[in-house]
């Protein structure tokens, strides 16, 4: 594989502080050398390395690609109308994820397969270079192994969500759901999921449900992660840092000792932030700046699904942090990249360093900040991953 | 030039109620055929005439060409660090137009001309096949007819808005450069522009001042539209219906009379929304549906600007005027496309009917309303202007 220097760089996000000024470790006229998939070389252009192949970044702005460590992407169906109801004031009583539940249970792999490949590859022309995606949508032990089985085709990034809901087969016995969720489901599951989630939340599984579902995940070699304080306050911030999940998703409602045990985790467990979730269902959104203030890491990603968040833009996510979530631009650049690839507890991914991933993006903007200062604007100009271009 | 079918439109907004169903008159399973430059037939694709050429949509959703009605793209310079300073929470005291200005005078005619190119195109691959764009930076008579020329090279909606802030010369002598506005600047700025606006504003033009230039304006040919009512309550918008402008832009202080003012308009005086600047800004967004609802006519712009909105994505000023301002999908997706040719006089943009000018998009989507559902992703997949492939 030849090696590929990116020169003429006008401002470089490394996120590495040892490399450049900031947090972000920032530096300007830079050049990134790529050999073997890698990152293998990273500093000031006037030093750089010769390599086989030059590309002259024309001043551009580069970044790590983005990390979106939160989506449902395995689903069938559509629910435009259901949107458009509620954007219209039409009171609607829709069966919400059970009407997806239904459209994924009645499609083939392949419709399931190109779904996912799809929204992967939009993702990516958008500057997402690693993606995490979830089961959910299926809620039978076989519907729920084929979709991971599906989505792991796609990404290594693959997270069991049995329990999403309560299947409706089990709207009378929930009970009996968690058993199958922590049996049969789970163990046809495992083998093609990394993590283990669990939607945290008033009408879906309780502190003890969810307690009980994580374990046994873990047991089984999964992760856990959890949907958390979405819609209510409630236990699964703090079932999620004692039980050392990953990531606690969500983090909009928030007491004060929710805040301080995610920020004595010491970046254990990630607040991922969703704003896509808010923004289309017209809800309040997270405080990041509680959070980032009071210690917490922060990461955010799109949630992107067909119900309550059907953005798969992670610089929409970021200009919307920046308005609504008190971030200043660079955290949540950072909380994109590096933040994203902490919540998924990786370490080659999300900064521009020697022996990284050589997953980064140029922006038709000569700095980051650009990523929330033209918002909705098509900005990632070109992408690589894994040193190969991809878009 | 060779007449041309595009066929298999899945959905196909043609904001005409007699073609389709609906405001927007939508047609499903539509055709449309363009020929030298115009619509030739609208209607159900299993009736489409022959054509020279054809073009499979493969069921994608069509729409007019978005009419952004409001942008300042005659400017030199950047000011990202004055959004990052604001957006970061640190106290700044930037000049904010100020800085503009002395880029914009120190800018050569090439480099201007570029900058007017650069986002004319940018809002061309995001749908936008008519767009307004203002002088405003220049401020003396010299650099606004400058301002104005280049701007008429890309577009026949041309603004001359001498009046957009008091030129720093002028600081002590607001009844002079009110004078100059009104006088040589005008004589200077006409012969390039179709309209004449105003910033009618504290801290800017107060409503006499405002209506000494307008009608100035009005007299060498203009017709009038007017800043109105952004940052507080004011005489603007009650001074555009009286001297019919063709547009109250802004519109985020109303009062009742305000309201009522636009909606006994009849349509002849828009309300354009621009909710690039409140998001930007952190603004109180307008509220679209008091307008809707008391009757006024409404159209969506970016306000594309580097200072309060540097977005040229009318597609995300529709997902925030539906979260933010309470419209409905259909109302954005008309305000951005027949709103904004209204706001502009024309009848030949706006719509799909025959003889209009052949400015239409597909959408990577099966309908418009994903314009709101997908905030942020790049839907805009194909863009035809006077019947020429743009995008
Ligand atoms: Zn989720
Ligand atoms: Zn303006």
């Amino acid at each position: 594989m030849p090696t590929t220097l990116i020169t003429n760089i006008g401002s470089l996000v490394t996120n590495d502080p040892s490399l450049g000024t900031g947090p972000l470790g920032l530096v300007a006229d830079a050049a990134v050398v790529m050999a073997d998939g890698l990152i293998a070389w990273v500093g000031p252009a006037d030093r750089a390395p010769a390599a086989d192949e030059v590309y002259d970044a024309g001043g551009r702005a580069a970044l790590p690609g983005f990390v979106d460590s939160h989506s449902h992407l395995v689903f069938g169906g559509d629910r435009t109308q259901e949107f458009n109801a509620r954007m219209s004031g039409t009171p609607y009583t829709a069966g919400g994820i059970r009407t997806t539940v239904a459209a994924t249970r009645a499609a083939s792999d392949a419709e399931l397969d190109a779904t996912v490949a799809r929204y992967v590859a939009e993702a990516r022309r958008q500057g997402t270079t690693t993606i995490e995606t979830k089961s959910g949508y299926g809620l039978t032990a076989e519907d729920e192994a084929r979709s991971l089985r599906i989505a792991a085709a796609h990404t290594p990034e693959t997270t069991y969500l049995g329990a999403h809901i309560v299947a409706p087969e089990y709207a009378d016995d929930p009970a009996g759901y968690v058993d199958l969720v922590t049996g049969p489901m789970l163990e046809a599951c495992a083998p093609h999921a990394r993590w283990v989630d669990v939607f945290c939340e008033k009408g879906a599984f309780d502190g003890d449900q969810a307690r009980a579902i994580l374990t046994a995940g873990a047991r089984a070699g999964l992760i856990p992660r959890v949907h958390a304080n979405q819609l209510t306050y409630g236990p699964g911030v703090q079932l999620a840092v004692e039980l050392g999940a990953a990531s606690a998703d969500h983090c909009t409602h928030l007491t004060d000792a929710d805040v301080d045990a995610l920020a004595s985790s010491g970046g254990a467990t990630i607040a991922t932030l969703l704003p896509g979730a808010e923004f289309s269902t017209r809800a309040t959104y997270p405080d990041a700046r509680r959070l980032i203030d009071a210690g917490a890491a922060v990461a955010l990603s799109t949630d992107c699904n067909p119900g309550s968040s059907f953005t798969s833009s992670m610089p929409f996510c970021i200009a919307v942090a920046v308005r609504d979530m008190r971030m200043t631009p660079d955290e949540a650049v950072a909380a994109a990249t590096l933040g994203g690839a902490r919540a998924l507890r990786r370490d080659d991914v999300g900064r521009i360093t020697a022996g990284a991933r050589a997953d980064l993006m140029l922006l038709d903007a000569p700095s980051h900040v650009h990523l929330a200062y033209r918002p909705g604007v098509p900005l990632v100009s070109r992408v690589w991953q894994g040193g190969v271009r991809a878009a």
